[in-house]
């Protein structure tokens, strides 16, 4: 039996229904900046440890709930769980970033590609999001997620991080239709894997689009966005009775929120260099908007914290739609008590903004 | 005796006055992907003397015009030569880049800067301005540039390059009144510095606001396009009886086009990720546009390159007002013979959009 949802604002504002307060997370809540992350993670040894093992994974996506009054939780994993399922090798060095063992680099690399079965190749991903769900009781919700096809194809064909993108740009434009091949077997497992996660129990789900800002407007409507209105086309509207937003964030994208919106996702998250206000303007009849605090801005005071979020709150102006989060990640070295500072902070200040809401 | 200037399309379609065909200048168009360069750079020993011997500078400057028929020079030099003269100490490390040897760590640093007299601390720079012209003998017009304040401050305040730029931004939330003196001092040095290299022979200005983009709006208005904007108005409107136009680029600027238009720029530089057209259609009837192929085009094979120029031209469309460019720098592992392919496409396939023009 599933237990009751006991705050469910993050679900509500998705969908732009009435809130009491706005809803926060952030992006990497569960990461470096917490002590009690960086023990855990020791203690598993390695990263992909931490993300292979549900029980760890659950307890370092519990982390920052124990700590602050966040209104979700987002399964611990990492985007490239997908391709390392589809046969390519995923490790982390110490301060490298990720790396595969078999990057792709021919045709016949692509061709050979599969799509996995999530509960087989990526059943630590289910296991840890059915744990988890377990864990919260309802708490709050659990967000799945993965990462966009165009951004998980940049891993995959540059082998890890990139500085220039060099291998990838130069498929997209001498040999874009093998790039296509490869965005659609990427598609089809993302599609599958977020499917899994639902049925697991994901309560909303999110696309991490990293790079999609990386390419020109007309190469991402063709590369990336594309392949992400597929698939939020093929995921489930409802589960346990109720909708499950998708939330489509492509990091650099300010200039595409109409193709965001045209996609049919619930929601789109923004990146701190859009204007919140005229973002809604634009698209706030149609999607809900996520984010978008400049992440560096948790450098500053608790004061100037509290500041930066009732100019942001100002901006999304009074109703619903809004989801407070920051405009990308949270940084290794950010004070933990300066998160504290911005949960607060939008919980207290955005109060007055929702006259006749409900919790 | 000034010698005529033999090619003046740059200047003209800087003002958006008729040309015959596009004029085309490629950022780091003297650069590590020419041969030619990497053996300068050689002999030079190190980037600094590379910067600091007029000579050298010269021949750099002057190496791709050898090569291909590009429509502009650019003053070799790099952007951190001004925060050098205002006694940072500025060195460059094989592979790490540019680093301080004394960034600026309070507000006494910040108060202890002065303005640096062109002609003295700089004038390696001016007399390779002085060079450059001379070698050039009117073959095509010379650009001069500097960085923009905020982007220098990025670098004078965090020391070097930065992955976070966790110091300037809690100084931009937590002490704004400091970053301000620390952006005051700097905009009265690249005012200086840009009057002092149109007196010794830049026939056009382009100030590179390279970390402009990593701002929130109302931060990218309060610490960076005000002070460009008062470059631009401290700045010759004219030099040897013919107008200076003033380009501004900021990277990963594009939702800011309206906002630099007003600034009384001539020309706005835009990155890959802008759509031509709609930039045109925006702000198309008050400046002129510069760019904006994806770099990484470059990796593509001729045919390709010569498509993508195509589809650029075509997005412009007919008429003056465009200079041709790459969204950022030539990257180091392009092959020379790439930007021969994109230099000739420019001229070759814009010569209809232009009848009526002239050369």
């Amino acid at each position: 039996m599933t237990p009751t949802l006991h705050n469910d604002r993050l679900l509500r504002a998705l969908l732009r229904q009435p809130v009491d307060v706005t809803p926060v997370w952030l992006m990497r809540q569960a990461g470096r900046y917490l002590p009690e992350y960086r023990a855990t993670r020791a203690r598993a040894g390695s990263f992909m440890t931490l993300c292979q093992t549900p029980e760890l994974a659950c307890e370092v996506t519990l982390q920052p709930l124990a700590r602050f009054p966040l209104d979700a939780a987002i399964l611990f994993s990492d985007i490239l769980t997908v391709p390392d399922a589809m046969g390519l090798g995923l490790s982390f060095s110490e301060g490298e970033g990720p790396q595969f063992a078999r990057p792709l680099r021919s045709a016949s690399d692509i061709d050979r590609l599969g799509v996995p079965d999530p509960e087989v190749e990526l059943r630590y991903v289910m296991d840890a999001v059915r744990l988890i769900r377990r864990e919260l009781a309802g708490q709050v919700p659990l967000i799945g997620f993965a990462g966009s096809p165009w951004t998980l194809a940049t891993y995959m064909v540059e082998g890890g991080s990139s500085k220039d993108y060099a291998r990838i740009k130069a498929l997209s434009y001498d040999q874009p239709e093998r790039l296509h091949r490869l965005l659609t077997v990427t598609t089809e497992a993302v599609t599958a894997y977020l499917n899994a996660q639902v049925a697991a129990g994901a309560q909303a789900l999110m696309v991490f689009d990293t790079w999609g800002g990386i390419l020109t407007p007309r190469a991402y409507r063709a590369f990336s966005l594309t392949y992400m209105a597929r698939i939020v086309a093929e995921l489930p509207r409802a589960a346990e009775g109720r909708p499950v937003p998708v939330i489509l964030f492509t990091k650099g994208g300010g200039a595409w929120l109409e193709d965001l919106a045209a996609t049919g996702c619930d929601a789109i998250g923004i990146d701190w260099t859009v204007d919140l206000g005229a973002a809604r303007r634009q698209v706030g009849a149609r999607v809900a908007l996520q984010g978008n605090l400049d992440p560096t801005a948790l450098y500053a005071t608790a004061p100037v914290i509290r500041q930066q979020v009732a100019q942001l709150l100002d901006d999304f102006g009074p109703g619903p739609g809004h989801v407070f989060n920051l405009g990308h990640g949270i940084q290794p070295g950010i004070d933990p008590d300066r998160v504290r500072a911005l949960v607060e902070a939008v919980h207290d200040l955005s109060a007055p903004l929702h006259t006749g809401g409900r919790a």
